[in-house]
């Protein structure tokens, strides 16, 4: 019930600015001043020194003279969406068996619009695994995950996403435009499946399926990613994606009966 | 500055409440009644639904009807953490280069009493990868990287901490009483490591060392940690000890000289 909270005036201000704080902390600005989280969440310095400080002495922020830093406790509010899902139990040996029978890394996303959202994953070597990890982001259009996520979303909100979109062309085979990324869309929702080449990253591959629930709606994403010097675009088709498909009906089933989706 | 939002009357009690209702969805709960959040944060029923209805707006949270479940978006907030720690780009390729030498998985983590929680992990083999990825939270007086972070704490802390803990012998060999984790934590910080011979888990060692600030106290954890079959105590001690104080100090060092610590 989007628009509830506010229009029946029970929506707490003071709980979103809180979010917006957290969030404004990032790589780009591991630490920030009182009157820089005030500018960066469009709030009043007196607003920012109150939520500041209420974060503090909840431990989620710690002050270290004028500056401000996140602590581990943040974590924990993640950690909450992760264990509620409890892929790791149930998603992962699926997952196992899959990197090692197609010998590629696997993951799992879902979407938080624009971007998508890396849940779980299994890597095949050590490269990129802590670079790689569970909470990263990435956007939604450049990703064989992001298609198939896209692909299930009703129509007026396919449309929303779309028209606000600004796609960059991240390497010279992006699909950056909005009629083309319709037609990319519409097609992994035809096929059942998604396929990127490089589009993110020159060098990556990647070719992504829907995990449904029990209604038939597009849960979330499993996919399997690789070198181009250890896959062609043939191959993950006519290698990857039978036991890919099969994974991911694994999981569903297995999440469903676990009452998970 | 603990204590002044709250004696000052600038404590946001629905931020407060509102991250206790995040936190109150877990792998044993992961969605719930109005009724159910009310009951589990100790506020009343009317205070639960403006929580949840703002969340909701904010779309950290969905409602299935008469359940609440929380979604992707929350994710977000744990990643501000670790984006602003930055740990994947900057400790990565020392934790990488540490595992390829003593062929073990590597960890690194902070604390957040009771728990220690993981905020970057580079595994040897794909087992455990999912389970046991970032953001995961284990007892910190159990674990060896837990009793490196206690061992840093300054005295009133850890007398606080050891004071309310309730240890659980998890195995056999734990040490969970009050007065021997004094001593360990004590050896601890003399020796300027801790290994924990399967204390959490039968079948598991591990050996920890802490990553110092630019003042010299402890800001994380480094550890190796090993299967018994591959492992013995005394090979910890003198083949894995001295790679991972030097992969530390990197570490220190280079986290020192982005500004991260």
């Amino acid at each position: 019930m989007p628009g509830d909270a506010s229009t029946t005036g029970t929506f707490l201000q003071g709980l979103e600015r809180g979010l917006a704080v957290i969030r404004a902390f990032s790589a780009e600005s591991p630490s920030l001043t009182l009157s820089e989280v005030a500018r960066d969440v469009g709030i009043s310095p007196a607003t920012a020194r109150r939520i500041l400080l209420t974060l503090e002495e909840l431990g989620y922020v710690r002050s270290d003279g004028r500056r401000f830093l996140l602590t581990p406790r943040v974590l924990a509010l993640g950690w909450a969406y992760l264990s509620s899902l409890d892929l790791g139990d149930i998603a992962g040996p699926f997952m196992e068996e899959l990197s090692a029978k197609t010998q590629e890394s696997c993951s799992i996303a879902t979407l938080d619009l624009p971007d998508i959202v890396y849940v779980a994953r299994v890597p095949t070597s050590r490269i990129m695994t802590v670079a790689l990890g569970v909470g990263v982001r990435l956007p939604a259009y450049a990703t064989s995950m992001g298609r198939v996520l896209l692909a299930g979303l009703p129509e007026p909100e396919l449309a929303a996403y779309l028209s606000s979109l600004k796609a960059e062309e991240l390497t010279d085979r992006t699909v950056a435009t909005t009629d083309e990324l319709r037609k990319v869309i519409g097609r992994a929702r035809t096929d059942g499946y998604a396929m990127v080449d490089q589009e993110l990253e020159l060098g990556l591959r990647s070719i992504a399926v829907p995990i449904l629930d029990s209604r038939g709606r597009t849960a979330a994403a499993l996919n399997v990613s690789a070198h181009v010097a250890r896959s062609t675009v043939a191959s993950l088709r006519t290698d990857v994606l039978p036991p890919l498909l099969e994974c991911a009906d694994h999981i569903s089933t297995a999440l469903r009966r676990r009452g998970r989706l």
